[in-house]
C-alpha cells in the first residue's frame, strides 16, 4: 500500500517535472523564437528539430561546426520570381545601353524585338534567343564595371506589382531562417541558376551573404592589362558551369567541397540539390517552398492544382518526389504569419 | 629663457614618452610575438605592418573584417615542391592500381614506362604524358572514393629526402602567418595550381584550411545515381580551370569574388596573383618566397643566380620584377629561424 503510494507519489512527481520542463522550455522559445514569422506547424517543427541535432554537443547526430554547410536556391525559395527572374528583367533593360555601344545591333534580332517594346513579342522570345540577350548584357566588360552596374540598376528597378526595389521582396521568413542556422553555426550559401557574379552583387546587403558563399550559373574571366599597365578581369561569354538541375550538386562540389546538411529549393531544377544532401549521413534538412498564396504573393506550379507557369513550376512530379522521400514542403499559405518585412 | 628651457623639456619629455611607447610596444611584442620562427627584417617587418595598418580600427588603410582574404599558393609557398610536386608523385605512384583494373593500360605510353619503374625514363616523361596520367589517376571514380584514396596515400607516403609525410614538410613560419592571419579576421585561401579536390583533403588537417577556401585548378563532375539509387559525383577528365599564372586570378574571382589584401607565392605561375592583389586600392601585400637554403630545404631558381630546375623556378624576370613593384621578397635562409615544425 505504501509501496504503491510511493509508486503514484513518485509517477506523479516525474509527471509534474515533465510538464514543469515543457513549460520551462515553451517559455524559454517564446522568449526567443528564432522564427517569428512562423506559424507552429511541419515546417517550422522540421528546421527547428533539424537545428536542434545538429548542435547538440553529444547529440547522437551532432554536426561539427567546420561541416555545417546549408544551401539556399534563390529566385522563388529566398525572394519573389514571378512575373520573371530579376536578372532576366536586368538583361532586357539593359539592352538599349548595350545597342547604344553597338548600333549594328539594332537591326539583328533579338535585340530589335527588345528595343521595340513590344511585350507581347518579347513574351514569346525563345530560349536561343535568352541566351544572345545574356551574353550580350552580362559579357564583354570588366567584372568591376559588370558589379557597378548591376548595383545601380537594383538600387532604382522596383517589381511592377509592388513598387518596391527587387532586394524588399525577400522572404521575411527565409531571412529568418538563414540568421536562426547562421547563429546556430551554419555557413550559408546561395545555390542558384542565376549568374554568379549578378547575385554576389547584392547577397551581402540583402541576405548577409558574402560573394565567396554565392554559387550560381559560371561564367569564365580573362585576365588582361588596362592602358595603364593595370591589371583587370573581363567577363567572357564563356559557360564555365549552369548550375541548375544536376549542375547544382556540380556546383556545391566546386565550390564548397562539402555535402550540405540543409538545402532548400522551390523548383525541379532544385531536385537534385535535395537529393544530394539528403543523401548524406546523419540529420539532413530538404525543404520546398509551394507558392500557394495569391493574396500575399503568387500561386503557381501545377503541383496542387495550381497553375502551370513558365517561372520556377513546382512540378506534380516533384510533389510526388518530396512526398515519397519524407522531405519538407512550406505551404507560403498556412506556414508563413508574414511573407514581406514592409508588411509590419 | 625660461621659454627655451620650458621647449627643451617638452622635447626631452616627449622624446622620453616616444621611447616609452617604442619600449612598451617591443615589450607587448615580445610577450606576444605572432611570428617566433621568424628572424627580425624587412619579410617579417612587412607582415606585421600589413596586418597592423589593415586591422586596426579607425586606420585610414582599415580593411573591414568581411573582405579580409588572404591567398597562399601552396607547392613552394607552403610546403616543400622538390624534387617533385606532391601530386604528381601521387599520380605517378598510383599508375599500377589503375593498370591493374584496366589491363589493356599496360602496353599503352606512358602508363607503359611509370610501370616499368626506369626513372631515367619516367623523368623524361612529356607534358602530354603527364596530362595523361593525370586524366587516368585523378578522374574516373567518385569524388568520396578519390578522397579516400588520397587520403589512404597521404597517410603512408614519405619524402625521399626526410623520410616524413609530405603533410609536415610544411613551412613553420608559414604557417604562423596563416595563423596570424586567422587571428586578425583574415578568411585564408589557397590558391594552387594543383588540383583543388587533391589539396582539399588534406588542406583542413594540414593548414587549417577548410575545403571551401581551397582554390585550385578545377575539373568538372558528373551527375549520377548508383545501383541503389543514391546520388553521387564522378570526377570528369573535363577542364573548367588551369589555376596557374592568369589562371590564378581567374580562379579567385570564380571562387571567392573579391581582390585579395595579401598574395603570398613563389614562382612565375603567381605572377599574375601578385599583380591582381596589389592592383587594388590601399594596403597590399604581395610576397614571394625565395628558396636560397640548400642546408634546412633547397636552394633553386635562377634569381640571385640559384640553379634552374623544372620545378617552381623563381626566374629572374620573376626577381627583377618583384624589385620593381615593391614586393616583398622572402629568403629563407636569412628570414626564417626555423624551417620545419620538426626541427624543434
Amino acid at each position: 500500500m505504501n509501496q504503491r503510494s510511493d509508486g503514484w507519489r513518485q509517477r506523479a512527481l516525474s509527471g509534474l517535472a515533465a510538464a514543469a520542463i515543457v513549460l520551462i522550455a515553451a517559455h524559454a522559445r517564446a522568449q526567443t523564437d528564432p522564427l517569428p514569422s512562423w506559424n507552429d506547424g511541419p515546417a517550422k517543427k522540421a528546421i527547428v528539430e533539424f537545428v536542434l541535432v545538429t548542435t547538440t554537443q553529444g547529440a547522437p547526430k551532432f554536426v561539427p561546426p567546420a561541416e555545417r554547410i546549408a544551401v539556399f536556391d534563390q529566385d522563388g525559395t529566398l525572394w519573389v520570381e514571378h512575373p520573371m527572374y530579376t536578372q532576366v528583367i536586368y538583361c532586357l533593360e539593359r539592352v538599349p545601353a548595350v545597342v547604344a555601344q553597338k548600333p549594328e545591333l539594332k537591326e539583328v534580332e533579338p535585340f530589335k524585338t527588345v528595343i521595340s517594346g513590344n511585350r507581347d513579342a518579347i513574351a514569346k522570345l525563345t530560349m536561343p534567343d535568352l541566351v544572345k540577350i545574356l551574353a550580350a548584357t552580362l559579357t564583354g566588360m570588366s567584372v568591376d564595371e559588370f558589379k557597378a552596374e548591376v548595383a545601380k540598376w537594383m538600387a532604382t528597378a522596383k517589381h511592377p506589382r509592388w513598387n518596391r526595389p527587387y532586394t524588399e521582396l525577400t522572404y521575411q521568413p527565409m531571412q529568418e531562417v538563414l540568421k536562426y542556422l547562421r547563429a546556430s553555426g551554419y555557413k550559408t550559401y546561395i545555390v542558384t541558376g542565376g549568374g554568379q557574379d549578378f547575385v554576389r552583387v547584392y547577397a551581402e546587403q540583402v541576405y548577409g551573404i558574402p560573394p565567396e558563399q554565392v554559387v550560381g550559373t559560371m561564367g569564365g574571366t580573362k585576365y588582361g592589362y588596362g592602358k595603364d599597365g593595370k591589371p583587370f578581369l573581363t567577363k567572357e561569354p564563356k559557360l564555365l558551369l549552369n548550375d541548375n538541375n544536376a549542375g547544382k550538386p556540380e556546383g556545391i562540389h566546386l565550390m564548397i567541397g562539402r555535402r550540405p546538411y540543409a538545402a532548400f529549393g522551390n523548383s525541379p531544377g532544385d531536385q537534385q540539390m535535395l537529393e544530394y544532401t539528403r543523401a548524406g549521413d546523419g540529420a539532413r534538412l530538404a525543404i520546398l517552398v509551394l507558392h500557394d498564396d495569391p493574396a500575399r504573393e503568387y500561386a503557381y506550379g501545377p503541383a496542387q492544382g495550381l497553375p502551370d507557369t513558365k517561372v520556377g513550376a513546382f512540378t506534380q512530379a516533384l510533389y510526388n518526389e518530396a512526398i515519397k522521400k519524407g522531405w519538407t514542403v512550406i505551404s507560403m499559405k498556412n506556414d508563413w504569419k508574414q511573407v514581406f518585412a514592409f508588411e509590419k
